[in-house]
């Protein structure tokens, strides 16, 4: 089976880009397919405040009415898609970028209100896999947004950590699926105030026990439950990483089931 | 051969929510191959105006800052893209948006400084039409947005009507091109007061002849430039027409050489 790897890039590597441009140069220099899936959430908030609105997050999402929806779409699919693409290119990697809407590449649906009205936010209901088989193919490295669409003419803001499990698990029919998200710090830690307290491996019995100690982060909870799906659902491996992508220094968390 | 329609639209359809659906519905109906280029210059100096940034245009063109740049970028590759994209998908028309770095479509250089410094401006070097053909083979219609870049990483704002009569030059040697510039009149008119008055057809050197009469106004200028350039180059037809893109309806001035 051919390999794929498979990068979720987001939070504050996205907003410096020093940082930002080493993990692309190292991105770049990955041999085998590949794709990166970003969100970018520090600047659409700062795009926000410059355009007086109001930034809602319940439970760690955004509520996302009409104008977040438009500044979101802007930001994602606009300055930092491109921006991104760019700098990849000019490593020579030849990259394109999308959003759900491209191509038809993620369908969505509006999620139901429950308790919580989350406005234009979608959850995934199909990937196109084919048209991204069909890239990997033409030896193009896709580079995703955390927007989709429900086929109806609505684009819908999306979990970009859900959308890399979903896109995992789409193309591990067919490919050895390698998932590693790359944030902030160097994997799940033991201790939030301590850099070095990087949890090795760690499975979902045992994440479920640290649940109950409240040792695991609330932003970190809803990537590690995309973590555990996709194993369940045929992705070779997962991890949580670093910003570098650097093999030597790489230090992360494996994730198993 | 086979047959390409290449529309560009512009200005003011693209603010106006009800005139556009129309536009794309009908694009969507277009049975052969077809591609879609877009500006959206008026939504751009809104965005700037709230953001208050200062908006420059020097003989028609708009003088690029940094700053405009990513305004440019966010509006173009993302808002207007993507709402064109998933409008295009609920009719039905597997539309894929692009920029000019998403894989390499089109390479510009930074526009030379010489009595003007036009900032962060690209004039078009190279068109990756192989990448084009492989996606209308694939029964995709591109959505082309006017940023481009340099290959070095730096994004550069282009004039949306440069960009599809380049286009249209480079899939001539390969398809039956058809260029139609949509814009808010229904042609080139010899009256700019009366929409009546649209050229039934126009060929160069009426045009010169027109120009000294100062009978073209300033922003069709550049637009027949392009058109001659095509026609000159390869391409089948060009016309400038109105909104509708419906055949029954569609007045317009067919260019000639």
């Amino acid at each position: 089976m051919d390999k794929i790897i498979i990068v979720k890039v987001g939070g504050k590597l996205i907003n410096d880009d020093i940082i930002l441009n080493k993990f692309l140069k190292n991105f770049s220099k990955i041999k085998s397919k590949k794709i990166l899936i970003h969100g970018g959430g520090n600047q659409v908030n700062k795009m926000s405040e410059k355009l007086n609105l109001e930034v809602k997050i319940i439970n760690g999402r955004r509520i996302t009415n009409k104008q977040d929806l438009e500044v979101a779409t802007m930001i994602f699919a606009g300055s930092i898609n491109k921006n991104i693409v760019t700098k990849l290119q000019s490593f020579n990697c030849n990259s394109i970028g999308l959003s759900g809407a491209d191509a038809n590449l993620i369908e969505s649906i509006k999620r139901p209100v429950d308790k919580i009205n989350y406005g234009m936010v979608g959850d995934i209901k199909k990937i196109n896999s084919i048209f991204l088989k069909n890239l990997l193919d033409n030896k193009l490295s896709p580079v995703i947004c955390s927007i989709t669409h429900n086929k109806n003419g609505q684009l819908l803001n999306t979990n970009a950590d859900t959308i890399a499990s979903e896109i995992a698990i789409s193309l591990s029919k067919d490919y050895l699926v390698d998932l590693i998200y790359c944030h902030e710090k160097n994997g799940v830690l033991l201790d939030p105030d301590d850099d070095n307290s990087v949890i090795a491996e760690l499975n979902e019995k045992q994440f479920h026990n640290y649940l109950k100690l409240n040792i695991i982060s609330n932003g970190m909870i809803p990537k590690l439950q995309n973590s555990f799906n996709a194993l369940n659902k045929g992705v070779n491996s997962v991890k949580i990483a670093g910003s570098s992508l650097d093999k030597i220094n790489m230090k992360n968390t494996l994730v198993t089931n």
